[in-house]
């Protein structure tokens, strides 16, 4: 018998070797993340630069417009029609970058992340600026061309790589409901909280025994330690492959919060790679479907559970064990500890009724940024500007604990910040309707049931990877598409209710 | 000005890509032997088979025969002489061997040596063994092309690719030599061991003390810590980049010379790649010239150095500042501690007067498995009987601390363990050289200046890279090729002096 669909086939075995050569590119980054000592940053970055122009070159073959032609053509069924859909946007995006700006690329953001790593410490902006300029040249390069081959305007360009279909307009239409109530909110739940009395957790909180609770908490939530593993890392992240998750966290002796909490939001990550569809792995098909979905893992995880009033009830007794018994473990302080409410300078640690704002002001600043309306030297005068019309917060002179305290920039990772609020009404979203489906649903998290959450979660989210476009993807999860209202309403219920 | 040798360059800019991709590689193992969970193992072997198969096409390219002629004619420097014999040696080596083969061994390999690691605690010789038969099919596939190719006997052919020159007549006749006088040398030494008193170190060692001592012994032995790291493996190695080189150790409570040993070992590995000409990294000049002139390294600093009388006074103060006072750490007794022969099962843990019986085992093994002249199935008793006759050892049902102890048959590194041993003799030979040169040599290290050794192994290997062939290495740091008397004089000073 003949072979119905050849070139579908010689596609997809493309994809395989790139998938495998992925595999090295994942384990590299991580690894440069969690171990690298300083002077291997040159060679690992000529190493990277390669693999990422062989994999362009693959990728910009220019046998392929041909190939997905006749592929198109061939009898395929659903699922080889979602990979031939997903391999055609990769190649898409892929073929509007020249090897020589891909190469490029990848030097100036290996050098400009490595170089960030010390100078954030330092607070040296202007040290990071000579690195950072060559980055900001390069993508606005990269969006110009993306620009011009979609369509798009060159931010939604850019911003398309993480969340396919996603465009600034919408964007900017429900941040700008967001700047409506978000201050007035804020206002309210701070002034409500400051009448309640909150008993302050006593560090230190040394790092072994943080260790040891983030790895319970990780086992807790269902992590499969035979498929990944924890590290430390300067800046938190989920890396590696879907057969080997490297979760990434950093511990401060002082705060247990942000070691905690973070492990719990990668762990989310993480979780949904774990649980991509394990026999499709390898196609496009079994990946997750976008960022934001992504981001909506990590806080259907870090914000929607584990800062749930029954989820407090199962971390309390964790804490007592690791750190010892303190009253600001008792479980109704904790629960309060935990959803203060305090406008602040580093995004990473902010609460779930601020982080919007701190995406708010990213989204506005890299979209001037890559439409070349500010210049990077612009950057701190405007941050100063914005954190203080946001959330009344002066970062003057302080880089570290302002524009300089993300990885995503350094490494030119333009239209991903939108992401995070996106994934967080995502995430209100998901909740609203496994509640529906599950009116004891707290009750149960409260005993330690977790499984309707993790249930609804694989077989909605999970194992569903790329088979359907994003607003598919959320109709037939949860019947709407995105409805930003769930996420005001949660907001609402969870901080003034 | 027209470049005078455009063929050279293209050749050379290929060996720069396969450096780099080789980066990927060794990262890559480096990380499946400490971090890599079991369910990563797939996804890792598929992405190793996927870059080997790579390389090796790059490697096998049919246009490379023309190119190696004309760049042959073209007028080059020495250094680039040199660099073009290299990469033709590497060709003619790669060439012998088809695609396919690479790639199923690349799979064999990861696959044994995954699985090896957990079948060797648990004494699973009937698992391994399944494993293993295709690794040892496929060697004999391998060994069979490179002798076509290079005339060799199939062994010498695997023998030639760590230790380029070297045949099986030599090491049999220098093995054969050494079987004369060793196992008179083991009793005499025994006996007179036999009447010292040695007082025991008394554990537990406490693995964070063990892995402190390790980083301060590293440091005495100025391992640059900004270009590498010290990690934990089941099977210690050096591995890395140049640039980047990582060390792994073992740790085992109730025995520190173990870890303490196993780190100077590799730590003179790691030294020689960290001072291999810095400038000219990436080419083939640039690299370590063989296996043998490695371990002679690693040999230098844990026999010749390590275990000198002077060596010992340094070490003494750090054992019991991390362990604590005890009488078997007075340097007297440590040195009859650390120089006491006797014979056992480990190769890794045998003192350097029986080592080489381990090795001349091995040796005799593995040839006779490469030619066909035994069967995997018949390694378990045929090690028992040559670990009877040449040490006196018992290891009948013993398979994991017999011969499923190494490493080295599951990766199929046949031909490798001579080097181990050739190693030790050119070790001897260059401390000989340099204690004709510095005759204060053990008082400077007694007083732990170490620089006259550290500067004669830069200026004389480390720095000679690949320039030389090992003979003229030999001829030019020492004044003649390999000459075992060294070895056999150093050990009749040190354990009968």
């Amino acid at each position: 018998m003949s072979n119905p669909h050849p070139t579908y086939d010689a596609l997809f075995a493309l994809n395989t070797r790139l998938h495998h050569f992925g595999h090295l590119q994942a384990m590299a980054w991580w690894d440069q993340a969690c171990n690298m000592p300083s002077k291997g940053q040159d060679a690992r970055a000529a190493a990277l630069a390669e693999i990422a122009a062989l994999m362009h070159r693959m990728r910009t073959d220019p046998q392929l417009p041909q190939q997905f032609e006749r592929a198109e053509q061939e009898p395929l069924d659903d699922a080889q029609r979602a990979n031939l859909r997903e391999m055609k946007r990769e190649w898409q995006r892929d073929n509007a970058l020249p090897e020589a700006l891909v190469q490029a690329k990848t030097l100036a953001t290996s050098r400009c992340e490595h170089a960030w790593r010390s100078q954030r410490p330092a607070n040296d902006w202007h040290g990071f600026l000579e690195n950072f300029r060559p980055v900001l040249r390069i993508a606005r390069e990269e969006a110009a061309l993306l620009a011009a081959q979609s369509g798009l305007r060159p931010y939604d360009a850019l911003m398309d790589r993480y969340e396919p279909g996603m465009t600034s307009e919408t964007v900017e239409r429900v941040f700008g409901d967001i700047k409506q109530w978000l201050p007035g909110l804020i206002t309210r739940v701070t002034e409500r909280q400051s009448r309640e009395r909150v008993v302050e957790a006593q560090g230190p909180f040394p790092k072994v025994a943080q260790r040891a609770l983030s790895l319970e908490l990780m086992a807790l939530l269902r992590f499969d330690f035979d498929a990944g593993r924890l590290d430390e890392s300067a800046h938190p992240f989920s890396g590696g492959v879907p057969e080997d998750v490297r979760l990434t966290t950093r511990y401060g002796e002082d705060d247990f919060v942000q070691s905690l909490m973070g492990t719990i939001h990668e762990t989310g990550h993480a979780r949904y790679e774990q649980n991509l569809p394990r026999e499709l792995l390898g196609q496009p098909v079994a990946q997750a479907r976008s960022m934001a979905i992504h981001e909506s893992q990590s806080l259907s995880f870090e914000m929607q559970l584990a800062r749930s009033r029954g989820f407090v009830e199962l971390v309390a007794p964790l804490l007592r064990k690791h750190f010892g018994a303190q009253p600001a473990f008792e479980a109704d302080n904790l629960h309060r500890l935990l959803t203060r409410v305090e406008p602040g300078f580093i995004r990473v640690d902010a609460d779930e009724v601020t982080y919007p704002a701190h995406v708010i002001l990213r989204f506005e600043m890299e979209r001037a940024l890559i439409e070349g309306d500010i210049e990077a030297e612009d950057i701190p005068a405007l941050w100063d500007e914005k954190m203080l019309a946001l959330l009344d917060v002066d970062t003057r002179g302080d880089y570290r604990n302002g524009c300089m305290q993300d990885v995503h920039w350094p490494e030119a990772l333009f239209g991903y910040f939108p992401c995070y609020t996106l994934g967080a009404m995502y995430a209100a979203q998901w909740f609203a309707t496994l509640r529906r489906g599950t009116p004891d649903l707290d009750a149960r998290i409260r005993q330690g049931d977790l499984a309707p959450v993790f249930d609804w979660l694989r077989d909605n989210i999970w194992l569903q990877g790329s088979r359907w476009t994003t607003d598919e993807l959320a109709r037939r999860a949860s019947g709407e598409p995105l409805n930003p209202a769930h996420f005001k309403a949660h907001l609402e219920s969870r901080y003034l209710g």
